[in-house]
């Protein structure tokens, strides 16, 4: 693609020779001849100019290069709307492939594509363009939006809905039952149905190997834009906001609220039945075992404002210095207590020394 | 279902309608009208009165309402019983689907279902009714009892031992080889080969993407009632005692013994070779790196006693005022030795104020 | 086998009846009539002897027994040996299961076997004797080398490079997309395309729902022998060096580089963009926030050197003493200022108690 195509495009403007020719994309310090990179921050400059790179996107008004270069408002987000310019989304082609295998009264809209060796219950119906499979299960009455993406060995059970442009990444389990026991007089476990469902909203993402409890009764809500990283477990009757991040292996409890523009960062632990506000954002490995007010960053566990916690783990640091230093205090304190002891005997208050009652 | 006849089949006492019609079951701030639904503790009284709902379960002798009410000695038990009557568990018509793989010398017994994609090796055994559904794989000799439930994308390796009335959920792994490596003259990694077995007894349920590696020599065994959430790893000889539960993403690392009726919370970390007692529970994120005796609660990494990492935690909190509150001692102290040595000189011994020495 | 083969096959010394025959192998306090048992330290040499073990492996030079005895340099490692020798790893017949969907331009080298219910995508290149499958799937363009074993339920997906003999267990995801977000001017996010590759080279080992993500642009990679336990997350543009070895449920961040040599314990989280150098150990459950120095362990959250974790924790646990001890200081020294005080009014500096001002 010609550069001042790709300028076009991105809405950029084009500073130096629009002929060239892009080939690829890559971050400066891998990028080949042929390559359009780009620089979000002025201290790259120098680095800039000994890259390999044919041309490059800059900030708009703040930076130059001998480069050919796009000036964009925001570099980065320009790079990545040429990636998605020089690498569109594949999708296969439309159509049930004859090893798929798909039940009664299932609904299939334009465009969409079932790969092999995937099965399809009863009853599911499925939006324009939403492409599915290989090797994927979707359990009887599930449904899901237009511009869906689901990625091979992904496994929907019964009774879950997705909105549109959602993506399932592989491994990813949707409404497993919700982990839930009773015990009965014998103080033998009775498992409580889960018969709940899972409902995930517009433009959620999934990551992979990912646990999605259904509810109990009621719903286990992803609301709209939500992202999940890798490994995570939503346990039955969650709900997270919109617009929340949760990075990888991190777990909800059953039963708890997560709040809108949330970010959980990786391995973060939340107790069931708590309440996160909107905008918290919660450290990596965290346990929150109660609710969190919005707006803040919290970190440790249990969980503390990120400021208290650095502020602890500080004071554990010292912690072996403090000893010494009490030891010290110790020995000085007791030394102005024997010269004091030696000028005026019995001058002390009996207490905390009980030989000063002798003397 | 009438009323009556759900008191009937739940063993409660009707007080009030019993022709009523009840068509769901719902939590009383959820429910609505022909929901039958249950309050186990009076506090909820007074919202019951405001709820939607037809019908309410209350406790014997303790609670009532003006809605027509089945009185239990526990409501929530009672609830969940109802709950198994309204949904009872989908069960696939017995048959192996055509696009099943079933090898050589599998047996089948009355009821069996398999469903599409499934592939079943040589010499599996499966008991009366159980179900396994679509696209499992079950391993040569692995052996299944009555009433299991195989959700899709089950992983059972060769050789595993599977009881009664086991459930196990989708993206399970059951028999990956254990992780064992020793390393050579030459410093390279050679493998243990993993040939033990798995044994997962009656009425065990296991989460969705867990992982169970089989023993390198011997048995991984999970015994009679133990319940385990999604993401959860067992290493290779692990043995996990009767009625245990396991919340999400803990992990049990290799021939450690869990005992009976213990509670492990979520994203518990237990290293090699150690036992915990049984009765035993271990707070969240905790990490395990000790035996850990019969009985008591634990938390913490390293885990100690509940009560004492509460102790510790509320100490590690206080650090910050112990810090100011030893500065505050300090120059009290060295304001009183100054005083001190003011009147008489030379008085104090000297240690710890080498200066001392000299006056 | 015969003592004196397997003595021969093992390059071990034999010592006693070379004629008696072994059927099994198995640890000494498991062992039954038959088997053959190692014993590695001396202090088990006594219970020994009373197993019921036919033979044993013993250390050369160091210990004896009354049973038949293949002497070894490493007795585990060759008891390891011999299970290789009576535990060959199953392979399956080669050949394309029918039920397999294998696409355009793939290319199978001698003696692949690709099993039931596979899906291998356009132009995928499989060495020598690998073993792929049942429902297993691979992507368009993947390649893999000779002698590798893909057990069921794996998912590869496209633009994957893996080496000779690399073993992926059940449920493992390689290649998915890593996770990564820019927001746009209205605040929403637009995934950033992930279509970089993952490479996994010679003797890698990849333990059960593990999940590892493709690079955003350029490479993920696991170099030669490197080994990966269960529920371990490898994020996007991660590098991990040679003979590492990571146990289960840790997860990397993104663009971070773990040296050669290196341990990591389970449940270990690492922030992205760090480097942990050649032949660091980090102890289960540390939270690494930071670059870490070569050849030294560390532990805790946030991770520091092994001996100072060991001490800030022993400090944790004394704290509520210390405080114990502070309290019984700051009375100590507010009885001595008292004495002080009411010998020589004023005689105190003002600060830190501001009563003395008034005297």
């Amino acid at each position: 693609m010609r550069l001042r195509e790709l300028a076009e495009k991105l809405e950029c403007r084009l500073v130096g020779d629009g002929e060239i020719d892009v080939r690829g994309l890559a971050p400066f310090d891998e990028a080949e001849d042929g390559d359009l990179t780009f620089v979000a921050h002025p201290r790259y400059l120098l680095k800039l100019e000994a890259s390999r790179a044919s041309a490059v996107i800059l900030k708009e008004g703040v930076s130059a290069s001998s480069k050919p270069t796009l000036l964009a408002r925001d570099p980065y987000l320009a790079f990545v709307r040429a990636l998605h310019l020089f690498y569109p989304p594949e999708r296969p082609a439309p159509g049930v492939h004859p090893s798929a295998i798909v039940g009664p009264g299932v609904r299939l809209a334009d465009g969409v594509s079932i790969g092999p060796l995937s099965c399809i219950e009863e009853g599911v119906v499925i939006g324009p363009r939403s492409a599915v499979g290989p090797q994927v299960y979707i359990g009887r009455g599930s449904s899901m939006g237009a511009d869906c993406r689901v990625y091979p060995q992904v496994t929907i059970r019964e009774g879950v809905e997705i909105g549109d442009r959602v993506i399932l990444h592989s491994g990813a389990v949707i409404g497993s039952d919700g982990f839930g026991y009773l015990r009965d007089r014998s103080g033998a476990r009775v498992k409580i149905p889960q018969v709940g469902r899972v409902i995930l909203e517009d433009d959620v993402e999934i990551g992979a190997n990912v646990a999605i409890d259904r509810a109990t009764l009621g719903t286990t809500r992803l609301k709209r834009g939500t992202k999940i990283d890798n490994l995570v477990q939503i346990a039955h009757n969650v709900t997270v906001g919109e617009d929340t991040v949760i990075a990888a292996q991190t777990g909800i409890s059953g039963s708890t609220k997560i709040g809108n523009r949330v970010t959980l960062a990786g391995q973060v632990g939340i107790v069931d039945h708590v309440t996160i506000g909107d905008d918290v954002t919660i450290g990596a490995q965290a346990g929150v075992i109660n609710d969190l007010p919005p707006g803040m960053a919290f970190w440790d566990t249990p969980a503390v404002p990120h400021f208290e916690a650095k502020r602890n783990i500080a004071g554990l640091h010292r912690l072996p210095l403090l000893l010494k230093s009490l030891q010290s205090i110790e020995s000085r304190l007791k030394a102005l207590e024997e010269a004091f002891r030696e000028r005026w005997e019995g001058a002390l208050r009996p207490e905390p020394s009980p030989e000063g009652k002798s003397h």
